[in-house]
């Protein structure tokens, strides 16, 4: 399948959506006129469980790899220069690729490394995660994490070209790929009420890597993903929908010091928070709401929350970026497939929202 | 004077040069819905020398400043890091307006410290040397230096707005003003005789700080920027003719640690260098490259070299980001007003011309 995303006139991109689209790398990459040296950014845990693929892949061209740990830790300032120096140490010029390959934190830090280098190099994603082949990889957001604030220091930046394999994620572990169906359950809510439809009844099949119901899966998101960014790429209006769930996804994930949630954990706590607000709004029906819940419980990405208190997810929201001014903003779903920005929220709703989901018991 | 910069469709933005300019600022900023909070990077030499003009022009507003030492070392992770903490321990939100007020190393160092926070502040330019401008605060070039290359880190990022006010070149030290004419002699063999056959008659005029001449030296370089970069953004074409005279001046500047030498400079004896490999290889007229010669040494740019060596210079070239591969591009002039862009200029001839200004005796 191929998606084209239309960022600003001449910064369109492709993505390919392809079961076993890594074996023909390097024609594609070819085909784009991106002929190296490569660059690879990646994770010691995919270099290990994926690097054979993409060395046959990339078989005699010009190409090395700079790994980084695993981990949202790796978005960090200390990284991202050690990144700069692999690429001058290696004499990296304007015809190098960049290849960020692996999930979220990966796409992230070399995608803020390939925009911040000379003014900005080619980047390519190799997404290898449920949750960048779904979301992250698109729509050109990159950024590493403030010691105090996360994605806070970053920049829009497009990709030359994005190749989604979802053979790759056979081996991804089973809490990875269920922190990636999070995000896949956000784009139900605030856009596709029949993915919600095909998980309430088919989660299990997912879950157990089913082909077919992964590939349908992803490649329903995609779209939504592409649509929303192309109408807004810089986040000033339409994007807002797909923070659903981030708001107080982000603080759960700065409370915690990025160490005990993946992201897509964040994000499902974070929707049974949102939710929650709905329903208490009188926004939103509450057997909808019912429904979302036992999907997000089935998931897998309701991750313990373990010790958290009320008031460290509380102080961590004090650095929303999503804030303007001193209120805060919330994405909540007034009807299943819809969504709608709602400012303003009192900060004794905020604390009950917060309340519910360290009570929350499945 | 009022131009219009076209970046990407939207991203276009406006360059006000006015005589008194700046005692408007506060109208000018709200008629751009730039209503703040205001956060200014200066240097201490700005602070001190006209942070009362611009403490008046904003009275009654919202906005503080960051003061960072003078000079190109300035532009540092460092130093961006500590600007990324002070817009995080101010509360720097979507709506805040960065200002970038200094001269070049000010420019880049606010504006990729603006364009790297929360993916990207509000930037508006307000330039207080003549070498920003006429040159440095149009085109979003925003960048900070890694110790072994100057600008390496960085990005294309447009300001909001650009306000110069050329009364603010009045308090400029004597060599400041000197090393902006650097940059303003190449807009001459670059696009525009006419400003070389000004500069050939009245150039103690303009250094004496003549109104009349300087206002219309720096207005008739503003649109030939504006020219070259709305036709090449991103420098893949047109745009690297700005780079006359910046290959061996960027390897200058590198080769005395930055310290030794203004940009402007740098440039003025690279422009020498490159005027001699032109006629070295018969492209372009010696009586033209006698003229420049001598309105350049006449600037007053050409600050001495001292004890550097030819070698520290030849390896400060092997970082350049100009070239591709391994062979150095070169931006010679063909004729007065109009250069061309020569490659793979071998070694021995790169040795000679840097031999050629480091001899050079006025």
């Amino acid at each position: 399948m191929e998606f084209t995303c239309k960022a600003f006139s001449d910064r369109t991109y492709k993505i390919l959506f392809e079961w076993g689209g890594l074996r023909r790398l390097r024609a594609i990459l070819e085909s784009e006129k991106l002929n190296g040296p490569y660059f690879i950014i990646t994770d010691k845990n995919v270099y290990k469980s994926q690097h054979r693929n993409l060395d046959d892949a990339l078989q005699g061209a010009d190409f090395c790899y700079h790994i980084v740990p695993p981990g949202e830790n790796s978005k960090s300032f200390k990284e991202w220069r050690r990144i700069q120096n692999f690429l001058l140490e290696r004499g990296a010029d304007r015809r190098a690729v960049v290849i960020a390959f692996g999930g979220g934190v990966i796409g992230d830090l070399a995608g803020f490394s390939a925009s911040t280098y000379m003014r900005g190099l080619n980047l390519v994603q190799i997404p290898t995660t449920l949750l960048s082949q779904s979301d992250s990889s698109i729509g050109a957001k990159v950024a590493i994490n403030h010691p105090e604030a996360k994605n806070m220091i970053g920049s829009f930046y497009q990709p030359r070209l994005v190749i989604s394999d979802p053979s790759l994620l056979q081996t991804l572990p089973a809490r990875e790929f269920s922190a990636g169906l999070g995000e896949a359950i956000k784009y139900g809510v605030i856009a596709d009420p029949e993915i919600l439809e095909m998980l309430r009844y088919n989660i299990e099949h997912v879950r157990s890597f089913n082909q077919e119901y992964v590939t349908w899966l992803i490649s329903r998101c995609i779209p939504i993903k592409i649509r929303v960014v192309e109408e807004d790429e810089r986040e000033t209006g339409l994007r807002k929908i797909l923070n659903f769930g981030h708001t107080i996804g982000h603080a759960l994930e700065q409370a915690t010091g990025y160490q005990l949630l993946r992201h897509g954990e964040a994000v499902a706590w974070g929707m049974l928070a949102a939710g929650w607000l709905a329903i208490r709004r009188n926004m939103w029906n509450a057997d909808e709401f019912e429904k979302l819940k036992l999907i997000i419980v089935r998931s897998g990405a309701l991750y313990p929350l373990g010790a958290l208190k009320s008031r460290d997810v509380i102080d961590a929201l004090k650095h929303d970026k999503k804030k303007t001014g001193k209120s805060l903003n919330f994405v909540l779903p007034e009807a299943t497939g819809k969504v709608t920005i709602v400012r303003d929220v009192p900060q004794d709703e905020v604390r009950a929202a917060v309340g519910y989901i360290l009570k929350f018991r499945h």
